[in-house]
C-alpha cells in the first residue's frame, strides 16, 4: 500500500510534510477543494491542476444518490471518471446526510434518510458508507461517523462519540481494499473532556491518518480552536491530520500553526458564487458599485489567471450581470488564493519563522484587530 | 486603417479568406462566438484562443445597458476590459432592441425602446449606436439597421429597407474612428427584389465589408438560401461577407458554399448551456439516460479539452446534477465543433473539393434524408 506521511520540518507545532498516495505525493500543509458531485463547481481539472490544487474532495452521500456508486466504479472510479488524475479523498456521508437529506432514523445499525433529489429512502451504514467509497476509489476515504450539531448536550455527545468508535470498527471490518488509507474521525463536540476521549479512543486504532471532526460548526472561534489545539496534543505526530469543513484564511493559519495539515471547505468557491473574492485584507464584494470602475486585478500580487487577465471592474459587470464567467473567474482565484497561503504556510514552517509569517497576515487580514482566539492558537502552537 | 480582406482560393463559389484587422489577421470562413455581455458564457479567453476561436461578437445592446459604453472606453475599450485582445465586432443594437427591449417607437430618426434591465426608456439612432460602437472599440462595426420580423408585408420591407438605407448613411456620417471597419447590412426579408435592391443600393457605399441581415428570424430555408444565393451574387468579390445569427452547422456548410465568410450565433453555447453536444451526425442530448453509462468521448473525432478528458457518462452526470461545469464544458465542445467545420471547410476550398467535403459533410448529418435547401444552395454555389 503506497501510502505515506513524511514530516520534513516542524517549527512549533505546525509541520510541513509530504503525504504520499497511489495517485501521486502531495505537501501539507494544503487545501482541498471540494467537488461535491465530483466537479470543482465551474473548472476545469486543468485550471486547478495550474493553481496548484493538490488532492481533490468529493461528497459520497451525493455521489450515492447519482449518478451511483456502481457507475463512477464502471468508468474508472474518480480518477477515471471526473478527469482529475491525482489523488482524491472522500468523506464518509455521515455529515451530509444530517444536512441535507431528510433524517429518518438513526440508531445502532446506521442512519435512514430521505433523499433530498426524489425522496426516496436510504440506508446508509459503516459497511454501505466503506462500499461505496471503495467504489469511488478515492485514494483516503472516511470512517462512518456523526457529526453532533452545535450545541448538543454532553449526554448527547457522549453517546455519539461511542457509537462512531464502534462505528469506526465496523468501517475498518468492511474494508477490503488495500490500496486505500482509512482515516479515523475524532468527535466530542466542544467538551474537553469528550474530545480528549474520542481522540485517545481512535488513535488506538492506529490508523494511517485522522481527522478532527465536530467543529465548524457554529461554536465560538475560541471554543473551536481550543479543541484544535487539543487534538494536534493527543494525535500521533507522524500521521496526517485533517480538519474538516474549515476554510477561512484565518482559521488556516491558526489551525495550521497548531499541527494540522489537511482542509476542505466549500468556501472558497461558494462564496465566488456568491460575488466574494478573497483578499489579503478580507474579502471584496465584486456585487458593490464600488468596484465598477476599478482598472486594478482582485489582487495585485495573485497570479492565478483572473487576476492576471482582468480587472476588478470586468468581474464586477460579470457578477451584476450574472455572467456565469463570473462566478467560474471568483471560485478560481479564492482557490488560487488558499494554495498561496498554504504555499507560504508551508515556506514559512520551512525556514523556521511560521510566527512572523501569521502575524504578517493577521495585521494584514485584522489590522489592529486581531482576535485573542488568533493570537491563543499561536500562543499554543508554539509561535509567539 | 489597417484593415483588409484578401482572397486566397475559391471553389465555386466558396473561398478562402484572409481579413486582416487593428488586432489580428483570421482566416475565413470563421465562426463568431458570442459574447453578449463582454463574456462568452462560461468560457475564459484563453479556452477560446485554444480551440481556434480567431474573433469575438459582442453586443451594443447589451454593453450599453450595462457596463455603459464610457465604462467600456475608459477601461481600454472591448480589448482591454474584456480579456481577449484579438479582433472583436460588435452589432449595431437595432436587432437586439427590437428582440429584447420593449420597443416603443420606431421612425425615421431612431428607435425608443425600454431597457428590459429596469425599464428606462432609452434612444437609439444611428449616431449613438456609432457612438457606442466607437466606445466599446471592436475592429469591426456595424451600420444601425432594422431587421423586421418575419413574415412582414411588402410595403413594411419595403419602407425600412429603405429606412435602413438612410440609416447606414448618417452611421458612416456619424463615424469618426479610422481604425474601425464599418460594415454595411442589407435587409429585403425573403423577397427577392427587394433583397437585390436593398443589397445593390448597400454596396454602392463601398464598404469595407457587407452583411447579409434579416434571414434566419423564422423563414423556411429554402427562402433562407435562395436570399444567401442572390446576395451573394451581387456582392462585391473583394469583400468579405457576414451572415448575421446562423450558426446550426448544415447552414455553416451551406452558406459558405454560396461564398459567405462569417457567421455568429448564440446557438453552440446556449444549446451547451440546454444540454446538448453537436457531433457530426446532429446532436447528443445529454439529459437522456442512455448517455449515463458510455465511456465514450462526446465524439472520438474532437480534440477539444471535453473529448479529450471526459465521457459522456460524466458529461451527462454534471447536465443532470445541474453542474455549472456541463454548461462550460458542452459549450467550449460545440464552439470547437464549428471551428473544426470552418477548419475542414477552409481546407476543402483550398484544395479545390467543397462539394466533396459538404457532400460527406451532409450524408453523416442527414443520412440518405439530405434537404433538398441544402443540395440547391451547393448547386447554387458551383459546387454539383
Amino acid at each position: 500500500m503506497s501510502f505515506a506521511f513524511h514530516r520534513l520540518a516542524q517549527t512549533g507545532r505546525a509541520r510541513l510534510g509530504r503525504l504520499e498516495t497511489p495517485h501521486g505525493t502531495v505537501t501539507t500543509p494544503l487545501f482541498m477543494p471540494v467537488g461535491t458531485q465530483g466537479s470543482v463547481k465551474g473548472l476545469l481539472p486543468k485550471d486547478l491542476e495550474e493553481i496548484g490544487s493538490q488532492i481533490l474532495l468529493a461528497n459520497t452521500y451525493h455521489l450515492l444518490l447519482r449518478p451511483g456508486p456502481e457507475r463512477v466504479r464502471a468508468l474508472g472510479g474518480l480518477h477515471g471518471f471526473a478527469g482529475w488524475k491525482g489523488p482524491w479523498l472522500t468523506d464518509s456521508g455521515g455529515f451530509q446526510v444530517m444536512s441535507l437529506g431528510h433524517l429518518r432514523r438513526i440508531d445502532e445499525e446506521g442512519v435512514v434518510f430521505q433523499s433530498h433529489l426524489n425522496g426516496d429512502l436510504v440506508h446508509l451504514t459503516p459497511e454501505r458508507s466503506i462500499a461505496v467509497q471503495e467504489a469511488l476509489g478515492a485514494d483516503i476515504i472516511m470512517a462512518f461517523d456523526e457529526c453532533p450539531p452545535y450545541p448538543s448536550s454532553r449526554a448527547y455527545l457522549e453517546a455519539s462519540l461511542e457509537r462512531t468508535l464502534r462505528w469506526l470498527e465496523r468501517s475498518l471490518r468492511a474494508k477490503t481494499r488495500t490500496d486505500q488509507a482509512l482515516f479515523g474521525i475524532a468527535q466530542g463536540g466542544t467538551d474537553p473532556g469528550l474530545r480528549r476521549r474520542s481522540t485517545l479512543e481512535t488513535i488506538r486504532f492506529d490508523l494511517p491518518g485522522y481527522a478532527i471532526g465536530g467543529l465548524a460548526v457554529g461554536e465560538p472561534k475560541e471554543e473551536m480552536f481550543r479543541m484544535v489545539a487539543l487534538s494536534t496534543e493527543l494525535l500521533p505526530e507522524g500521521r496526517p491530520r485533517y480538519l474538516m469543513g474549515v476554510g477561512h484564511p484565518e482559521d488556516l493559519v491558526a489551525a495550521i500553526g497548531l499541527g494540522v495539515d489537511l482542509f476542505d471547505c466549500v468556501y472558497p468557491t461558494r462564496t465566488g458564487r456568491f460575488g466574494y473574492a478573497l483578499v489579503p485584507e478580507g474579502r471584496l464584494n465584486l456585487k458593490s458599485g464600488r468596484h465598477l470602475e476599478e482598472a486594478t486585478p482582485l489582487d495585485p500580487e495573485c497570479d492565478c489567471y483572473a487576476c492576471r487577465t482582468f480587472s476588478r471592474a470586468y468581474l464586477a459587470h460579470l457578477v451584476r450581470a450574472g455572467e456565469m464567467l463570473g462566478a467560474v473567474l471568483l471560485s478560481l482565484h479564492n482557490l488560487r488564493y488558499l494554495h498561496r497561503l498554504t504555499e507560504a504556510a508551508r515556506a514559512a514552517i520551512g525556514r523556521g519563522a511560521y510566527g512572523d509569517f501569521a502575524l504578517a497576515f493577521a495585521e494584514r487580514r485584522f489590522g489592529k484587530g486581531v482576535p485573542p482566539w488568533f493570537l491563543e492558537a499561536l500562543r499554543a502552537g508554539g509561535h509567539l
